[in-house]
């Protein structure tokens, strides 16, 4: 809590905003960015896009009752003014650490988050979903609207669902707030055609002219009324522009400023009783009110903590340490200038996955799609076809919305193009819409596909190399993480080839991924404590190396695989897969991965430490299993008869 | 070969179209549906919409050269005139049969086919990637076109990839094929835009007066430049229409007959020197030229085996079996009497699900989206989250185009929404783009889920109404096949139980789908050859029942899995998870599946026999196993210590 924020202290409820003046509203506004730029002085959080939407959040708690009506925040990282006004400013502090507050929206904290979220282009499809079912249940007056901004619009899945919405009964409101960016500035034929609109004579002022031009137009002779019909509806879209989303069927209206309450209000009482499919557009501004966030809003978009200082900021100093992002970038960088046929495709992850050198070095080979994942898997298929050597740099969680398109047109036809998956595994604070803990698990059953798992900072480039040396589809996963080297002779990627870093009698660690920092090092304290045990870098999820599998099972007492992803189909039971293919017993073989539930935010560190996937986990589930294995015969791994039996077709 | 056919016999390369007159190009038109015709009456197979097309192809073809040029058919089912003119006369009868033609694009067929596709809505991706790609490797003079249908067109991947073409500066042509049908009438917003654009006056004759009407219009004052040039843009919409396409960055031209070869040709050639992109917007009727087939495109779609018999179609007598589909429409039906909040939704799938009857019954109920599985499943969310118990009755490889929505729209909220995925498994003639073979696989991974396969007919309604009860979602899979049921006192559904039919000491076979009655068949023949096999339905592929896997481990000599979906990350491999994790021997466990490669076409049948997923198969896999253990000693499935090891966090 804290004086300065009086007004808002006192929100215990969103009901309260429906009473307020313009000017208390305005006061809580300026609260509300208060708590925001305070909270980013002590951690990173989405900030520009939550600044941006305070005055629009107040507008529709005081005209809406949300605990009536529906309301979704599509993707939700602008959730936080929702959060302040919705009960939850006593645990505001709490937002993105273990056990507190989520970034996102949670229905778990509140009913007035519906769905929890992260993915962008939802909202449409679950706010139609909400408000038919609410009509088929007897309350069809529950007012439904989706807030969606211009960065998610062009997903396939809002225009799914604005298509949809033209064959369907109750309607519902779409606020486009329109703040021209993605986390980067995006593009495409949408952005531009929203650029037009703003241009558009009512917002620009110049209404009075278009009323005295229209004064001018004849009443003309005799056309085909139907004719005369459309040259209205033409004469609508110059007046309007929104013509786009009026032959959806949805009513435009707009632009109107994002960042006037009142305005806001006057055009919200007005759609509240709508008997058409409306899309209000209103523009704001991403960082508003905080000046250096509102002129660099892509750095501040999840700036690093900074202390906001009369209207400055000034950033905390950050540890040197570089990502496993950064260096994947580098070597990006580098096969672009040592190969003409690279090209790098981002579906608005630029920032994300600090392409930025990349955009601005090869402009014609770079693409950013917007937020269109399963667009831009097929694009880079396409571009595979042509010859061309395509990179897809795409976070593992948001791979899954290509992942029919990594399906038919990248493994069916068996085309070389290149996933470089990001994020993949607990991703920390953003919390389990963002963790990738199912890539493994998803990409590894499809034909021809190659899924590899770098083991630390030195794997990148030689396993980029290789992967773009291969004649059809690779993916290679790496974490949110600061990249660690494992001193060693790096052995050169080979396809199907894992790389043992040491051998011992006890018991193996296979390690597929960077978790294999912490595998030496829990083989280090086990050796202290007379366990030799080997390690190996498995690098492939698939091909799968048999002959390392086979060598631990027939030479060590026990085999612990591990990964950072679901235990469910992922890795460690690929190696399963094997073992039972060739008739070898797998009951001295322990699996670590992400259990079968959804992990929390939290930082990266502790959620794997509460999974024993840190380094002291995997030492004591080493530790127990070798005291279990003393009490067995050793067995052998390779049972005389494994030729003879029958082997799966 | 056909006497009739021999100007068609006579194209050995579509390169001998471009030199061919009209007349001889409309008497290829008339060859090529003769040779559509007859082909339908010896099998089922892609037909109405292939009927639409036969003058838009042979256009195309001798307007553009497509030995550079490219050109993609989107989903592919209408490329059978392409075929026809690409080579591939000579092996026409073979289409759909194993070893055979593909009835769909096949670039190991032809290099006329550029993808193997048939999930729709890809191909703008795709060109723009082929064309992007051509520019960067020095032949930005390849032209490029997309051919797409109005029921493809509302996909979201056709918005994504149009919205980045205005961000792209090579440019594509897309060609409309506007049929006003997917498979059924399609609606939505964009359907019933596209019916206006289809009364505009340019195409429905009203040129003249347009004209007309424009000359008396007067030159207006002085307004804004900027405004004039929109009222302009606004006449321009109510003359050609098609301001949603122009708003995105393409050029609209249209609507223009699609069955008029000669108006089709000067349209192609005035925009094959686009410097735009453009979309032509083509009107065809599906089935256009054989009466039965356009007075009824959707039986006609793939019409069962029929002789056309002087402009009337016989059908031949089908078999009086009830399919998996058919049972759970029934099932399906039933509980939407029985309860009110029961919704199905389907994806344009209605009458490859049966659903007519549903959605005749319960209009209010029933929801057709369209091609859009990602929005479907979004929308059943929301119906689910609003208290409704929606279903969601689609094919198991188009639900892949909905994964994300499965996992955060769905799972993540622990929403009780019931997947119905038919056509898992093979799926017989249309081969590698419509087997569902992952399904399996990829939905088991996601925490809450719980995943179904029915053993025969009499587990579908039980397991329905079992789903519908649950808290959270179920998924459940079936085959495009003949349904089938055992005789036996059919055990009530559980959730994680299986169903043991018989047990037996020599070995166990735990079936997960409809593959059981073979598996019953199996068992039966080896226990004629002295071998006594337990038959176990395992109902459940999670969760999965551990009780059952324990006791076939300890009791039985070795067990089979057995399913029709993927052998990587499927079914079997959640056995060899649950026995690893209880320490288990997994070494006398084989799993029967789909291995890892893609399955061509073929009857369903002789693709499951290639693969030993029939009931020889299967039982000859056992008798191999039989043997390969008598060689070894009994071990104890169960080792002594299995309490004491670690267990996997």
């Amino acid at each position: 809590m804290n004086a300065m924020h009086k007004l808002l202290a006192s929100v215990h409820s969103p009901a309260v905003l429906r009473s307020m003046s313009l000017a208390e509203l305005n006061q809580l506004a300026d609260e509300i960015r208060d708590v925001l730029c305070n909270l980013l002085g002590t951690r990173s959080a989405h900030f520009a896009s939550n600044l941006g939407v305070v005055e629009l959040c107040l507008a529709l708690h005081s005209v809406f009752d949300f605990s009536r009506d529906r309301l979704i925040w599509d993707t939700g990282h602008q959730i936080y003014p929702h959060k302040l006004v919705t009960g939850r400013y006593p645990e505001f502090g709490t937002i993105r650490t273990k056990g507190g507050l989520m970034g996102y929206p949670n229905p778990a904290e509140s009913p007035y988050d519906l769905f929890m979220t992260g993915h962008a282009g939802a909202s449409v499809s679950t706010l139609l979903g909400l408000h038919v079912g609410d009509a088929l249940r007897g309350a069809p007056d529950r007012c439904a609207v989706a807030v969606i901004g211009d960065g998610s619009f062009p997903s396939g899945m809002v225009f799914e669902a604005m298509n949809n919405a033209g064959a369907i009964q109750q309607k519902i409101l779409m606020i486009l707030n329109d703040n021209k960016m993605s986390i980067c500035p995006r593009v495409g034929g949408l952005a531009s055609y929203l650029d037009r609109l703003r241009t558009n004579p009512v917002y620009t002022g110049l209404k009075n002219e278009v009323v005295r031009a229209l004064n001018k137009m004849p009443v003309l002779g005799d056309p085909a009324e139907r004719f005369l019909a459309q040259i209205k509806e033409g004469i609508k879209a110059g007046l309007h522009g929104g013509m786009l989303f009026e032959d959806l069927g949805f009513r435009y209206i707009g632009p109107i400023d994002g960042h006037n309450i009142g305005l806001l209000r006057k055009y919200l009482q007005m759609v509240k009783s709508q008997s058409d499919h409306v899309l209000l557009h209103v523009v704001t501004e991403k960082g508003h009110g905080f000046q250096p966030a509102a002129e660099d809003p892509t750095f501040f978009h999840t700036p690093p903590v900074f202390v906001a200082d009369h209207g400055k900021a000034i950033p905390k100093p950050a540890g040197s340490s570089h990502s496993y992002t950064r260096i994947m970038r580098d070597a990006i960088l580098a096969q672009m200038r040592a190969h003409e046929s690279v090209t790098v495709l981002t579906a608005a992850m630029c920032q994300g996955n600090m392409l930025e050198p990349v955009r601005d070095e090869f402009p014609d080979r770079f693409f950013d799609t917007g937020i269109c994942e399963a667009h831009t898997v097929a694009f880079a298929a396409g571009l595979a076809k042509a010859g061309l050597r395509p990179i897809v740099d795409i976070y593992s969680t948001f791979l899954q919305r290509a992942y029919d398109q990594v399906f038919q047109e990248v493994t069916l036809q068996n085309l070389p193009v290149v996933f470089t998956i990001d994020r993949a595994g607990l991703t920390g604070p953003d919390g389990p819409t963002h963790h990738g803990v199912f890539d493994l698990a998803y990409m590894r059953i499809f034909p021809h596909m190659v899924v590899m798992a770098p083991g630390d900072a030195q794997d990148v480039a030689p396993m980029l190399d290789f992967a773009l040396g291969q004649a059809g589809p690779c993916a290679m996963r790496y974490p949110k993480a600061s990249a660690l080297s494992i001193q060693r002779e790096v052995a050169p990627v080979q396809l199907g080839r894992a790389e043992v870093l040491r051998w011992g009698p006890d018991g193996a660690i296979l390690c597929c991924g960077t978790l294999l920092h912490d595998c030496v090092q829990a083989a280090n304290t086990l050796r202290q404590q007379g366990l030799n045990l080997g390690v190996v870098n498995a690098r492939f999820a698939k091909p799968l190396d048999h002959e390392v599998v086979a060598r631990a099972l027939r030479e060590c007492r026990f085999l612990v695989t591990v990964e950072e992803g679901t235990l469910l189909g992922g890795f460690g039971s690929a190696v399963l897969e094997v073992a039972c293919s060739q008739g070898w017993d797998t009951s001295r073989i322990v699996r670590l991965g992400i259990p079968d539930q959804f992990i929390e935010h939290g930082e990266r560190a502790e959620l794997l430490a509460d999974l024993r996937l840190d380094a002291p986990g995997i030492a004591q589930v080493c530790r127990a299993l070798a005291q279990r294995v003393d009490r067995q015969p050793p067995r052998s791994a390779t049972p005389k008869t494994q030729q003879s039996g029958p082997r799966v077709p």
